[in-house]
């Protein structure tokens, strides 16, 4: 196999870390964003400089660029490593330079990622034939201090990935596989929307903290933030989310066991686990309820949740619960906005029609 | 008008301040209580002794008792001064003793107490042609350092109370107005319901200050827990509450305007009402999810309030949201077990219908 070239789309943490890393490894990379100032850092680099982290030395960039058609032509794989508040956007501007044969890989999807970029790309009347996949989180835990410098804190071992149709999940791994070997497949995007933990996580838990989030003292986010009830409450969601992945056809991990398998936590709850997770300890908690955490993770993640709740028939009604506290709380009509039946163009869809449009691409 | 003969059911804070403060006034009264040293302490001091707070002395009480009958036989006002929760037992001990001519009034009524306790006596057959009513909160701010000691820190200036039916309130306030001429007359027990602030800063708050209670630091129940978006989250609520009694044809005071009136609260918003509100300075916050807070005022008011709002078709988002939360929360099934239309007796009724029944006593 030719050593394929990458597009990352974002400049961002994640972006230029996975840019850089790739360059560090010898691939052909280059990377999109719309920060001028980064660009053109990037470009008279060369590259990204790495700094602390697990990852030493220079990656070297192809270019760095603010237009979307030299980013993705002759990219065999385009990487979207960007919040999932601006995919849309992301697969509208990227919808007319795509071409037969790319992979458009969104890093993570959050929740249905692939349905919506499908969607829009079907919208703008992308006809080539191209496959969209996504990953259930993010490979790393990442920040980039400044333009053109990025630091890799850590590297996930295992990272589950789908591609839509899923029978193309396979042909799609063994590209990423070539720079990224802890990537493996998951059974479609269905699943790893399903898998993605900061569902869980992020948006609850910060809803719930609002009068810690409001109270202007220091506090952790997982320390001082997954109290017994909040964690309890995650729990029974969490559960939830795992009985609806069984209509599916899907068998997900629970959250404490993904806990255990990802950091080798220790507890019977989820409170006593992340409280026994170290990596945790330093991570602080928000001073304003408007950040990621509530207003990207709302509705790009529990709405769709909710949505896939609704095809199977199954209410979730914890996380619509969540939703509606984000709505009051924040003045957002986080439904409306969010990853809907419409904007995953699934209205109407069965189980059945669903889990075929994920298998083949194909709706009824 | 020969002076009333008073019993006062319930020993707590509450009870004891106004079995003493009638004492003091001179007229009989009796008080019942279901703590057997409570009622020994009384009967042993021939009353109940004031200590610190505003009223002085010593409230002569005619006997304390654990004989509900002997407490209700002879009185003229038969109060109830005891949580939401007891109501339904209260009234159902209390049934068989009552006689023409008595008035129950259940001070506080929480939300729809005398719609519950209507619906209890009806059940247990009671017969007798007596009237019951409710004050929207409690006179007092009270409190009972040991058995036979009551402290009054603090008389409301006015307190709105009604009866059921309405067109007995003038008769009821006659009674009350001899000891309480701070005592006026609401619309209907629906205005004395609605009217209920407890239901708006209590429950609600308390639920979304899980973080605050669960983190085991002192923290002040308004000053601390009133955050801004939580502030934002019960005025809009409350908007909600004002516009829902419009279909009940109440002309309902929002809740800032509460606070101007009972406290000379100054303040744009309830966040910073509450702020510069020196009565809240000290009262601190819960360090337990379970107390009354949550586990009285979901049931016995959120979801009365919810039922109201269904009755008229206005369904009350933020309220159901809040008793979803609490649901979850707290593992309880709050609407099933708490006040909700069957418990009230108002199953299937129009507004019209409901109107007509508080108005009249009768249902359609």
């Amino acid at each position: 196999m030719k050593k394929p070239v990458w597009a990352i789309i974002g400049g961002g943490n994640g972006g230029q870390a996975m840019a850089a890393h790739l360059g560090t490894m010898g691939f052909q990379v280059r990377i999109y964003d719309v920060k001028e100032e980064n660009v053109e850092v990037i470009n008279k680099q060369g590259g990204i400089q790495f700094e602390d982290g697990v990852v030493d030395g220079f990656g070297k960039v192809e270019f760095a660029t603010m237009d979307m058609g030299k980013a993705v032509v002759g990219a065999d794989m385009v990487v979207i490593v960007a919040p999932a508040l601006y995919h849309k956007d992301i697969a509208t501007k990227m919808a007319p330079h795509l071409v037969d044969g790319q992979f458009v890989f969104i890093h993570p999807g959050a929740t249905c990622g692939s349905l919506e970029v499908r969607k829009v790309l079907d919208d703008e009347g992308c006809k080539a034939d191209i496959v969209v996949g996504e990953a259930m989180s993010l490979l790393y835990a990442a920040r980039s201090p400044r333009f053109g410098v990025a630091s890799i804190l850590g590297i996930k071992e295992e990272l589950m990935v789908a591609a839509m149709p899923s029978n193309k999940t396979k042909e799609m791994l063994e590209i990423l596989n070539l720079a990224f070997p802890q990537m493996y497949a998951g059974e479609n995007v269905l699943e790893t929307s399903f898998e993605n933990l900061n569902c869980m996580v992020h948006p609850g838990p910060s809803l719930l903290n609002v009068a810690q989030i409001e109270s202007g003292r220091d506090w952790k986010y997982y320390y001082d933030g997954i109290t017994p009830s909040i964690g309890a409450y995650v729990e029974k969601m969490d559960a939830a989310r795992v009985e609806l992945g069984k209509k599916y056809n899907l068998k997900l991990t629970n959250i404490l066991d993904w806990y255990v398998k990802l950091y080798s936590a220790k507890g019977e709850t989820l409170t006593d686990a992340v409280n026994n997770t170290k990596a945790y300890a330093d991570i602080s908690g928000q001073k304003t309820l408007r950040t990621r955490y509530i207003l990207e993770d709302v509705p790009m993640s529990l709405v769709p949740l909710a949505e896939l709740g609704k095809v199977a028939g199954v209410r979730q009604d914890m996380v619509e619960t969540m939703i509606d506290l984000g709505e009051f709380l924040m003045g957002e009509e986080f439904r409306k906005n969010g990853r809907n039946a419409a904007a995953l163009g699934i209205e109407g869809m069965s189980v059945e029609d669903l889990l075929k449009y994920v298998t083949t691409g194909k709706k009824n």
